[in-house]
């Protein structure tokens, strides 16, 4: 299922000219412009993340990634407040931009006009029925298993309803996705290939902070919680039904329950949080990681975990032919 | 990946002793001796649902399966209010049974001496491991996508956490499988077989209620909740962290956010649960069925799906080789 040049070619691979079926996801303060073009170098597409739009980080990043074909992923709805970031990243001429949480109207046509691949990241098959009407040329089904922000339904239904809904177009499977048997499985579900974000979160290139990173190897995905509570002490006014999904901690297990408790002290508790965050203490900030963590034991660079995921995937793929032992 | 008889062998299959790596979900009050009996002898292993507990009920369908090499599954925290009824089943030689929600030790070493296979149903990695601390046969990991009862941790990144948490013990993923696909995904993740309850839910031989299993066969995943509306209503004292997922309905629409209120009407709305669960008003009762019912479009004999979807499952791992035109 690879060809001779070891590429794994799928309709996904075909149409954005890349060598592996494997996106990186443009997690915001996270998938900077190193992670991006070492993920983009091995074979996959590797995706700065626009986050809530800050044009220097952004000029920073796209610096970084020193020419390698990476692309951009913004969050829709905040998009909206500054679509001039937009433009901006459509004049680094990006092999793809994906949006994510928020409306495509606003954005579809100026991207396909641009030249540029849209990738719409969705929740729902509903949502999947209507970034295909709107023009998009591939499309995330995310899972709630994803690390960060995504809403409820999971990813093992969800990707082949979404398949069976927009036809020819391209499907990627996102959420609970960190390995070789990940991938393999997406392709069986109608996916043609995989975005993943924890993987990446925990890598050498990653901008999470260090500390993050080795937690997240002794981490359990029982330990993750979907909530608002974060966002709240961020003061990121997040739409329904859109939650961040993180590894519980102190913040969680005393706020999550307790909307109206946090309200109360909130001034508070966000400058602690503020504090926290900048030193690394997370027992207070999060780390924010998918419910896939437990598969994931040790920081590697990123180039490294695109063409093994791949392998795996293959071995994987013939090895369900020991069930046939006649 | 079959043998020259058309089989599907995995570990699990040869542990068990069957012919295709598909179980049928011990649905309470949904899977009946006939269900059961048509999934076994498709080459299935059927379960019939022990439920919460009516020694008649379950005397009636084990004499309705006739024979065929059924098990039966229980609600393990339900069992141990009567545990005269794990007696009963094993005097009816099952070929295994099933323990979902709650603590093995009462009732391992019973059904373990009693030559029966014992199959732990668990929503965590952490039970997985305890649940062959405690001598499991075979550990379905099961995602919060599941109809029914169950808890928050999804399929797709459970499976393969489980797998490498228990070693050799054979694992099958449950939530979210309806066909094929579902199947040869779940090889992928490290499964040897697939647990299947809303499939199964919707065919000739289900006691689910005909109005449901059509409304079934036209709903959206996008449309179901995890809720513990309906099992107050039922009267039904759940722990937690287990809920009910079903397709959202006047109930779950008016009460799932608004606990107190419900205990100000609860009398009213039981006796009004109750009229409507008896009429097949759907508005008011549940259907119970997971995220997948999107690829659940006709209701079948059971006996027609265990091929099928083992047929589905083989055509899409060598449709992997499609992405090696090399």
């Amino acid at each position: 299922m690879t060809n001779d040049d070891g590429r794994m070619e799928t309709p996904l691979t075909r149409l954005l000219g890349i060598e592996h079926p494997i996106l990186l996801a443009p997690m915001a303060m996270v998938a900077g412009g190193r992670l991006a073009a070492a993920v983009s170098r091995a074979g996959g597409l590797g995706l700065i993340g626009g986050g809530y739009g800050d044009r220097e980080w952004l000029e920073r990043e796209f610096a970084l990634a020193e020419g390698a074909p990476v692309g951009v992923g913004f969050i829709t709805w905040s998009l909206l407040r500054q679509p001039e970031l937009l433009d901006y990243a459509l004049e680094q001429s990006p092999k793809a931009v994906m949006l994510s949480f928020g409306d495509l109207a606003p954005f579809a046509a100026k991207i396909k006009n641009a030249g540029c691949r849209l990738i719409a990241q969705v929740q729902t098959v509903a949502q999947a029925r209507d970034a295909v009407a709107q023009g998009a040329d591939v499309v995330v089904a995310q899972g709630t298993e994803a690390g960060g922000h995504g809403a409820s339904r999971a990813t093992f239904p969800l990707v082949p309803a979404v398949a069976d809904a927009v036809g020819s177009v391209p499907v990627v499977a996102a959420g609970g996705i960190a390995d070789g048997r990940g991938l393999a499985a997406a392709l069986m579900l109608g996916a043609s290939g995989v975005l993943m974000g924890s993987r990446f979160y925990t890598t050498e290139e990653s901008l999470a902070h260090p500390a993050a990173k080795s937690i997240a190897t002794g981490a359990s995905g029982d330990d993750t919680i979907r909530s608002s509570v974060f966002d709240r002490l961020r003061e990121l006014n997040w739409p329904a039904p859109y939650t961040l999904r993180s590894l519980r901690n102190e913040m969680t297990e005393r706020w999550h329950d307790d909307a109206l408790g946090l309200n109360a002290v909130q001034a508070e508790e966000r400058t602690r949080f503020k504090a926290a965050f900048e030193e690394g203490d997370f027992r207070i900030a999060p780390v924010i990681l998918g419910e896939v963590v437990d598969l994931i034991r040790e920081i590697v660079p990123a180039g490294d975990i695109v063409p093994a995921v791949v392998t795996e995937a293959v071995a994987r793929i013939r090895s369900a032919n020991h069930y046939a032992p006649g």
